[in-house]
């Protein structure tokens, strides 16, 4: 008998309703039944990514998502300022180099957030920065960066400010249109509690000026198609029909949890992971800019970070997450993203516990379940 | 009570082996065990493939497919020759144009299948063409085009044949390696009897050096990126977990039935179907060249072509497919492809012949039924 738990950062864990609604038969994506669940969703979306303007539902991964961000908005010889503190933030800079985009780029020290006085500058001094690209959540280093103010300087640009929230969105605070956020991009797979497969976009009446005057060869990713087809109530390919009904599912039991309980919820999951790390004598990868939605913490000296990732996932049927890139067997990150409860949460620092136990890493057992109780009792 | 049948050309409907595979935990996709299905995955697809080569899948809809297959083989000022006797046809077309690929055209009449010859006079008359973008089952009207005698006149010229198999693959003949077709693209949703969301291409090695030549932007759709990922038996970004332990169920459904018996099947259903419209006094759309995943009738004179189906659809759960495009209102469409037995064909006929009975067509109730019953039984 083995039984999984799944603490990673995309894909997070499904709720039953949700992986059912996926086991029903499937429907015709034009019929009125299915227009029906498309139009629900779509006013779902927008409630989560706090914005009246259109969310546009894309059949791709995130990055799918953020390839279209790029590439409607900007052309080949465009000038963009990419805010880079880790695997994702580089991506944005891939993708816009694969277009012929010019990047100029804000290299932030891993596991530190972006400054938005730095952002600002850099607007100040190049006016030729058509749009930011920054990152709510950098999974790869467990940082959250501080969109509210990063928003606030680009606002006093002519940028737009794109935000990849792919992680992030549906965990933490975006307040899309009250901060002034132009572009926001998520993924299925994380804070909505589905399986990968969508990505999902979003632009204000500001970004959509730059969509029509981008000379970027598109098709299917071509957001003018996306909007036609959803003033229909359609999608201009055939719709994920059975991802588009798990979103819906998903986003009922978003709805009546509420947003401020669901980043209520991951605030105080994360203060208690990052308690227990401190507990255990374990180092933040990000003290100063520690996530929500998802937890880094440095691998102690002697111990073999890949091998405590699958020990407890090969042992103990508990899934967390090893470093990626430059930080491959130097950090392990533990997700409180999504259909995450405290009990998940505990259940998680206990095969930590164990499994560092059994790799020699001295503490005091139990520590870190109490500090995380702690917190919870509070 | 209301009962669903689908006989739509994508979705089709789903083994509930498939649909309950969805529905169980999801898995993380960095880890052996989703690696293993991944594995058997791509293995199966090579069988449906009837190819030696790796078959690349892609998070998106077909669409996204056939967009990977132009970018990836042609930049920018290169000539392309498009078969155009359809919607999805056109669809090469407009995928050409957005990228400033030129598109020199073969005009099919909707209904028919292109010549051979005529693509081989093409080729001879402009040596700049670098590729020939044609459809196997052109769905927008029923036609089945001849892939095997295609090929045979491609090879003869330095271009690649590409060849949109969505609407198809796993329900009529492709022998990708044995007819030397250079590029096949494939969708989730019809022959593979899996919801949208994923699609599928493959390579020869004549069109892999078109790729690493080509100079267009790409990355969400870049294979250079998949080809990388698979050889490593993952995919660039993020899977679509679900999609792919669904589709690894599918594949070995197919294989334990066998690509003879799934043609023949497809043939049969295609046969009855089409002998039943004829004792209907139904006129086929594609007399000539008809194709065994869907058939296309015309719409008789007097009757509500969009009426029929709504009323099939509404008052008796049964869903066709109308006409598309220019189409609409002209033809409808009875798909028998995928999960789809003779007697699911028995129950769509009976309630065509209901409606159009009550809709005031004459004819004598019955010999629909009659004329596929006598099919089935040879």
């Amino acid at each position: 008998m083995k039984k999984e738990y799944l603490l990673t950062p995309g894909p997070t864990p499904l709720p039953p309703q949700v992986s059912l609604a996926m086991a029903k038969p499937i429907i015709h994506h034009r019929t009125p039944q299915f227009q029906e669940i498309l139009k629900e969703a779509s006013r779902g979306l927008k409630w989560a990514f706090q914005t009246a303007n259109d969310v546009f539902i894309i059949s791709s991964s995130g990055t799918g998502a953020m390839e279209a961000a790029v590439i409607n908005l900007l052309s080949c010889g465009d000038t963009a300022l990419v805010v880079q503190g880790g695997k994702f933030g580089e991506r944005w800079t891939e993708i816009a180099k694969a277009y012929g985009i010019c990047p100029e780029i804000i290299n932030v020290e891993w596991g530190k957030a972006v400054s938005p006085a730095e952002i600002s500058k850099r607007l100040k001094s190049n006016p030729q920065i058509k749009a930011v690209f920054t990152t709510l959540c950098e999974t790869s280093t467990g940082v959250d960066n501080d969109i509210q103010a990063i928003a606030a300087v680009v606002k006093e640009s002519s940028a737009v400010l794109v935000v990849d929230a792919i992680s992030g969105l549906g965990a933490v605070d975006l307040k899309t249109d009250a901060w002034g956020v132009d572009v926001v991009v998520a993924g299925s797979q994380k804070g909505f509690m589905l399986p990968p497969g969508l990505g999902f976009i979003c632009l204000s009446s500001r970004a959509w000026k730059l969509v029509e005057a981008s000379k970027s060869g598109r098709y299917y990713l071509d957001l003018r198609k996306a909007k036609k087809a959803l003033d229909k109530n359609d999608t201009p390919f055939t719709s994920s029909i059975t991802l588009i009904i798990a979103l819906n599912e998903a986003l009922k039991i978003m709805q009546q949890d509420g947003l401020e309980n669901i980043f209520q919820r991951h605030r105080i999951m994360a203060d208690a992971t990052r308690a227990a790390m401190q507990a255990l004598g374990l180092e933040l990868f990000a003290p100063l800019a520690a996530s929500d939605g998802v937890t880094a913490a440095k691998v102690p000296v002697g111990i073999d970070g890949e091998k405590l990732v699958k020990t407890m996932r090969d042992t103990y049927g508990v899934t967390i997450a090893g470093g990626q890139g430059e930080l491959k067997g130097k950090v392990f990150r533990i997700a409180h993203m999504g259909f995450i409860t405290e009990s998940d949460i505990i259940m998680g620092l206990s095969c930590l516990e164990k499994v560092l136990t059994k790799m020699g890493y001295k503490f005091t057992l139990g520590a870190g379940i109490r500090a995380a109780e702690e917190v919870f009792l509070k």
